[in-house]
């Protein structure tokens, strides 16, 4: 536990129940992602070093993620303490029409370990904009996943490809990716 | 030239020499973007619609876009004119650390039409959080290219196989991808 600090804070984006609607999305990766996601969560409860929970409030019409139904719920193993912050947005990046940037700085937190899904969407788009803000970002890679999409051309990609291709893209230019098992031995 | 209006710039991102540097960057995809770019550019000037211009300036102490050195050049062909604006950026976003997102509104422009080097990073987070700013954003898929990178784990991805899963990322969530063809062909 000696190089994790009170400054770097957990950040964990949009695990809600309305992302596993069997039809919505399409074909997601790695199912363990959630458990790695509570086993880091676990440890900074332990360590009592900062939480911040990210839920997305959709503004589409038919997505499961709008306010007002059981799929924009954050999962329960995944659900804020009292005492833990949870931002509300309603665009991919927690930074946009939200407080976060200037909180951060308030309490001193300069390095972000980033969880949560879709690897591509919310979670590089907010990836991106913490490593351009000017946080240190370690992205957990093994505690995110994403869903298969279809390119401009029509072409099938599957979840796996897009999610271990967009890592690449932001490994080194705005994070760290590392998986969960690094992260934790950290902490030891 | 029906649809496109004088609310719809066009943002040239980071089409500077130094991205030519033979070993700096890798290999590339794409060696026809710069063609497809003056093709939009010469058609966004004919009909008198904005342009503005994004120029990196690299604070990497190796950087061949360091300022100061020839690789920060802008290349000849997509050099602004003394009227189009010109904003330096010294990260991946466009809207960082710049006035370009207030001074857009001041300016009624509402869509974007963004070409640029390279898809994975400085285009794609400026159409990301140009999309999550509320502008309305086409990404020209063969204006904008890409190198090769290596992923956390060592594998090696081309420089096409980044571009195309990263413009699938994009497309439907952030902007909608078209090719040079389509845009121009909306124009006339």
């Amino acid at each position: 536990m000696t190089k994790h600090h009170s400054n770097t804070a957990l950040l964990i984006i949009d695990v809600q129940e309305g992302l596993d609607h069997p039809t919505y999305w399409g074909k997601r990766n790695n199912p363990d992602a959630e458990k790695n996601m509570e086993a880091l969560l676990q440890a900074w409860r332990a360590a009592q070093r900062p939480v911040i929970h990210i839920q997305h409030h959709s503004t589409s019409p038919k997505s499961p993620l709008r306010p007002g139904q059981s799929g924009n719920n954050i999962k329960p193993a995944l659900r804020p303490l009292d005492t833990e912050p949870l931002y509300g947005k309603t665009v991919n990046s927690a930074f946009i029409g939200t407080t976060l940037e200037t909180d951060l700085h308030e309490k001193g937190i300069t390095d972000l370990v980033i969880v949560g899904l879709t690897t591509d969407h919310c979670v590089s788009t907010s990836t991106r904009m913490a490593g351009n803000l000017g946080f240190n970002v370690t992205l957990v890679g093994d505690a995110t996943a994403t869903f298969d999409r279809t390119a401009p051309d029509g072409t099938y990609i599957s979840a796996e490809t897009m999610h271990q291709i967009n890592l690449a893209s932001l490994h080194d230019e705005f994070c760290t990716v590392k998986n969960t098992a690094e992260v934790l031995e950290r902490k030891q």
